[in-house]
Order: C-alpha cells, then structure tokens, then sequence
C-alpha cells in the first residue's frame, strides 16, 4: 500500500548562531511572528500554515533536557542552508522596498523561466533566505 | 511600515549524499512525486502546497551551470538537518503502518503536550525527518 498523502510542509530548519540576531531578522525584519525561544537552543517563528525553526546546532546535537517525556532525536548542521518564504505576486515588488528601506543587501533577485520572482537574502547566520512568488512551483 | 505578510513556506532543504536513495526515500517510501532532478546536484519533491529541496552540498556551494540567467545564490550544509511533513491526524496511524510495513527504522513516536503526534525516521543521508499532526502548530 502507498503512504499517506502529507498535506504539506510544516516545519524548515535553518541553523543559527544567535538568537538575538535570529529574532531580529525573522521576526523583525521578515514579521514572522515567534512562536517560542528556548534560550541556548533555538528559537520558531509562525510562516502561513508552516513554521521556521531555528536552532544552535551545537544544543541539538545532544538529547534535550526533557528528552524521557518528548524524545526529540537529535540534528544539526553546520554551514549555509537555504529556506524559503512565500509571497504573493503582486507583493514582490513591496518586499523588495522593504528589504530595501532596511538597508538589507539583496544578493539576487530575478525571475525564474516562469515569470516567477525570487529575492535573496542572508539571514545573520550566512543561511540562504529566499523570497518567492508563490506561483513558483505551480502546475503549468 | 512593516513586511509583507509572508503566505507560508515555499520550500525547506535538506542536504543529501546519493539522489538514488534519496528519491527512494522522499518519493518511494514517502510517495512526495517527484518535481525535477539534476544529476550530481539535486532532486527536488512537492510537498502539498510546498517543496522539499535535496541538495547534495558540494554541488550547491559553486555558482550553478546558468548562473549568469538564473544567479541562484549558493548555500550548502554538512550534518543531519531537519525538516518536517504535515498530516491528517486521523492518518498518523496509517502512517506509522506504512513505515512499519517498510521496515523504516523509527526512531521517536510520541505526543506533544497539545495532543499532537509526530514520528520520526531518518532519510537515507542521516536527515531527521517528522511525520506531524498537521494541527501541532495551530492556535489555541
């Protein structure tokens, strides 16, 4: 029998140096709202449906304190990853102002062989982020 | 004046070894179909409204063949990373017999203090991949 059908992605992970710096990019500079933060370890953010999370790899290698009630196994990679957001089409023009006016370096930006628009930027730990029109990956 | 309001995530990324096994995994024992795949660099898999990116890193940490047309910027992680699947909550049984079915290694099965159920399996590069109750996020 097949597998089930996931309904989707529910949770990226990128991995993150300090938590301050993540904060204020996620939450400030992106306005993801925070989830929770566990000081040390890492810290969520809420994206649409989905939900980003950042973590210090170093605390994840290792079992969590509560590990006998929630034995979440552990992960942790060291070196750029990549995530990306959704936008809406006719708002990509509008984050493109915004990453602007903060003064954000934008390392790409151009529009994909289907018209779709992609920005990227780096998040403070060197992480790939990328800002895409939704339409990206749409069936023809 | 704030950010756009992001509609979700676009894709999450996963760092992998071999795109056989990978395929295997993500597309054959997950049955995520299969999007596109370039040879010695990655495949890429739909997830509901989403994209799950495997990338083998030392591929995607050099400017790609089209990178004057397409300036994709490079990233590239090494060690487990993390990365999760929304379900119904009515199928995480079926999913759990579907792992089992398949001999897959579970390696946590439990229930977040909300209810929530996740299981987690390794993909075939060590990445550690959740199996979620697509609601363990949602508001109170």
């Amino acid at each position: 029998m097949g597998a089930p059908v996931s309904t989707g992605l529910l949770e990226a992970a990128v991995y993150v140096e300090d938590l301050d710096a993540t904060e204020a990019f996620y939450g400030g500079l992106l306005g993801l709202e925070r989830l929770t933060r566990r000081d040390g370890r890492h810290v969520f953010f809420r994206c649409g449906e989905g939900v980003i999370l950042t973590f210090i790899a170093e605390a994840t290698r290792v079992p969590s304190d509560d590990a006998s009630a929630l034995p979440v196994p552990p992960h942790g990679a060291i070196g750029p990853g990549h995530v990306c957001l959704a936008a809406k089409a006719e708002e990509m023009n509008e984050w493109e102002r915004h990453l602007r006016e903060n003064n954000v370096e934008i390392e790409a930006d151009f529009f994909w062989p289907n018209g779709a628009r992609s920005i990227y930027l780096r998040d403070p730990a060197g992480n790939s982020v990328e800002i895409a029109d939704k339409t990206l990956w749409r069936r023809g």
